[in-house]
């Protein structure tokens, strides 16, 4: 069988921890097994590997997550990039034509599509199972998981069965109809019918997938072209473009611990302890979390009820019934990434600063490499840089020449010139840039190839 | 007449803005009148300067002080730094010694001693006026202002009066005795005894307090000669060395504005705006303040009754009403001083970051310098830095040879190497130091003059 991850999302509301490029998933905050911290991706494809599903796991995402993704599971994953943000129909599709065309799957294979960032017990993936078992046994063409109710949400979809058909209640259920996110009295009177929430897991034949595909791309190209044309599909959701016009949908309910993590209020309530990083909280301090990700130590005296969360970003104080409101907030301060989780590593911004005038702009960058990682050559046509090591040991390239670097070792890197950088052991460098202004995508990439190992 | 003002303080209660070299009075964030903002030794001396006491005004504080008044206050006022901390009396005493012996003030000149940092309106100079008259007046030789009580306060000593005895209550009257900072209960009966708070304002003839000084030294040596031996000097307040065992004191009774701004609370009480520097408060945040001097955004969400303060050295999250019991907690986190005011500008730490060995500590600071000045011509035993220009224009002295720098240009220093910098125009750099470990006292300083002007 086939997962498929969904891994999208703005980043907005678990700011300042999470930016555009570090989604919410990213976030290394849950304890982990081993003592230390994983993020909510890591903790669903380590429970992925440790159950009975025996399934292969490719996670559909952007090319902007590409990064944090490998950083964080390595190889042992598939990765499905859209071309472009639509919804989760076209991501869902792509992926499907990636697992057909590049994994050369057969049109009875079953596939599984979830979120990458539910929090959950290992139970979950034996409802996952059933509904496998579901798909393959002919129940319906579309299997969905539903979420058993704890109150009466108006966040969430429902999923209205008919009335239990089986001896055992966690057998499927024929779909008798979708109601979008009611208010509360309607949710009252849905969990009175036995309704559950749309937990956004859905299983199908492969072949089932490609036929609705079809409609829109024609089948017989290769990946690549498929892939880029992208943009024939729809920007819908897989909920309206699939399930609701589904005429054979079942759903397998689920009981076990589910959460979405999706406010500092609810990440707050699974986080180890109630201070990460540098933070004191006074005894006076009540019902609070502190998750601090500057170097700089963080006080709380007399506080009740909040969440105080600190990043290179920015620094958030709110009240833990407020946290749902932060979003419009998050949007109005439209900042680059202050921090990123990249293949090769991850940098920190340590200042931005503006002169005021047009060709002023400095940013100072700490970056990490792991060993045996690099930056890719490259050069800048408006930036010139200034890189200060000051642990571990490199190997640099500066137009075509390798020299090795150190601690104390500064680089000087002008406008044009072709530069790359090659971990030996762990290396950190100090970075500054002076560009006009600083541009992102100022980024000419080359080929090259690193000379046999000569440190 | 002179005034002196005692400028010291150890800067935790108004942490994370206030250290060790940056107490409460330097901090810029009262509104000043040309709406910009001012410390509250700025508005002080504003405010002595306006009045109409036409008094030289001298500074007594400690060495680690000097730059940051000299940075906020120019040459205006005279500055008189102890050699070591003691405290009030011997403070006060070496203020004495320097207006006698530097400035050559006669005996019977009038001399105000008063605090650098109360937050006060103008007519507490028309009481220091009054205070003046009547050591003039041989009303008494000690004479102090008493505070006219808002509430039966616990945190201040009390002054009793004889029973008023002119026909204006503005007039001096004679002292019965002092209280140390009473019970809630003994406030309320000091009050209703006509008992004032003791604001740690003094007025009395030089003469008079260089005849208790002269019990300690002999007043016939140079002031230097006299400075060096501050030690002779026992570590007592002036309330208990002078104000306690003088048989003539009189008090000036002062009903005007009075604040002590000694916690984030009463400082945000008197601040201009509920928010200072990149702060957003949503509109469900009642009576809060934030105060931010990092240069990424503050967000606070549904938050009541706080104070929010961040800055290079840390954050504070403070319910308003809990503010009073930071001190120990921040004593507790006794790191180093992440920004400073000096001489010549300013610098603030953007990291410090340890390898965890021996030998792998690096700081990171911004540094900027105020045209004209220059940082001194030094030189370092146990670190080597990187400059990197970013704004401005300067010249740098590398052993012996100047040349002119500007944004770009990158200066290597290596251990043991003379350098020093001015400022032709504003000048900003970023310093990468790497050193084993970071000692701050690790400075060799030289001689030199620079050449003139090439620029």
């Amino acid at each position: 069988m086939q997962l498929v991850l969904l891994s999208g999302g703005s980043g907005k509301r678990l700011w300042p921890l999470s930016n555009d490029s570090y989604s919410k998933q990213f976030l290394r905050l849950l304890p982990a097994p081993d003592g230390g911290e994983e993020s909510m991706v890591q903790r669903v494809v380590r429970q992925i590997k440790s159950s009975a599903l025996g399934a292969d796991i490719t996670i559909a995402t952007g090319e902007s997550q590409r990064d944090a993704i490998s950083c964080q599971l390595g190889d042992t994953v598939g990765v499905v990039t859209e071309p472009e943000r639509r919804d989760t129909f076209p991501a869902i599709a792509l992926a499907c034509l990636y697992l057909s065309k590049q994994k050369g799957c057969a049109a009875d294979e079953p596939v599984v599509v979830m979120p990458s960032d539910p929090y959950i017990d290992d139970s979950y993936f034996d409802a996952i199972g059933r509904m496998v078992e579901a798909v393959k046994g002919y129940v319906a063409n579309l299997v969905l998981m539903g979420i058993r109710p704890d109150y009466p949400s108006t966040k969430f979809g429902y999923i209205v069965p008919e009335a239990a058909s089986g001896s055992n209640v966690a057998d499927a259920m024929r779909v008798k109809r979708f109601t979008e996110k009611p208010t509360a009295e309607k949710a009252v009177e849905l969990i009175s019918l036995g309704a559950l929430w749309n937990g956004g897991v859905f299983a199908f034949r492969l072949g089932y997938l490609l036929e609705i595909i079809s409609k829109y791309v024609d089948c017989g190209h290769s990946f690549d072209d498929l892939r880029s044309c992208y943009s024939c599909f729809p920007k819908i959701s897989f909920d309206y473009e699939v399930a609701e016009k589904a005429d054979s949908v079942a759903v397998v309910p689920f009981a076990g611990v589910w959460k979405d993590l999706g406010t500092w209020n609810a990440l707050s309530e699974v986080l180890g302890s109630s201070t990460i990083g540098k933070s004191t909280l006074d005894s006076a301090s009540v019902n609070t979390h502190v998750v601090n990700r500057l170097g700089i130590p963080c006080l709380c005296i007399g506080v009740k009820n909040l969440v105080v969360a600190a990043s290179p970003d920015g620094i958030l104080v709110a009240d833990k019934d407020c946290c749902e409101s932060i979003k419009p907030y998050v949007e109005r301060l439209c900042a680059r990434p202050m921090f990123e989780e990249r293949r090769w590593g991850t940098y920190k911004v340590l200042e931005h600063h503006n002169g005021g005038e047009s060709n002023s702009d400095t940013l100072v960058k700490h970056i990490f490499l792991n060993a045996g990682k690099n930056i890719s050559y490259q050069a800048h046509n408006h930036r010139s840089e200034v890189w200060t090591f000051i642990e571990g040991e490199g190997e640099l390239m500066l137009d075509g020449e390798v020299t090795t670097v150190r601690r104390g070792d500064v680089v000087n890197i002008a406008v044009g010139q072709k530069h790359a950088v090659r971990a030996v052991t762990d290396l950190r460098f100090v970075e500054v840039q002076l560009g006009s202004p600083l541009i992102e995508e100022d980024i000419v990439r080359y080929e090259m190839s690193w000379p046999v190992n000569h440190g």
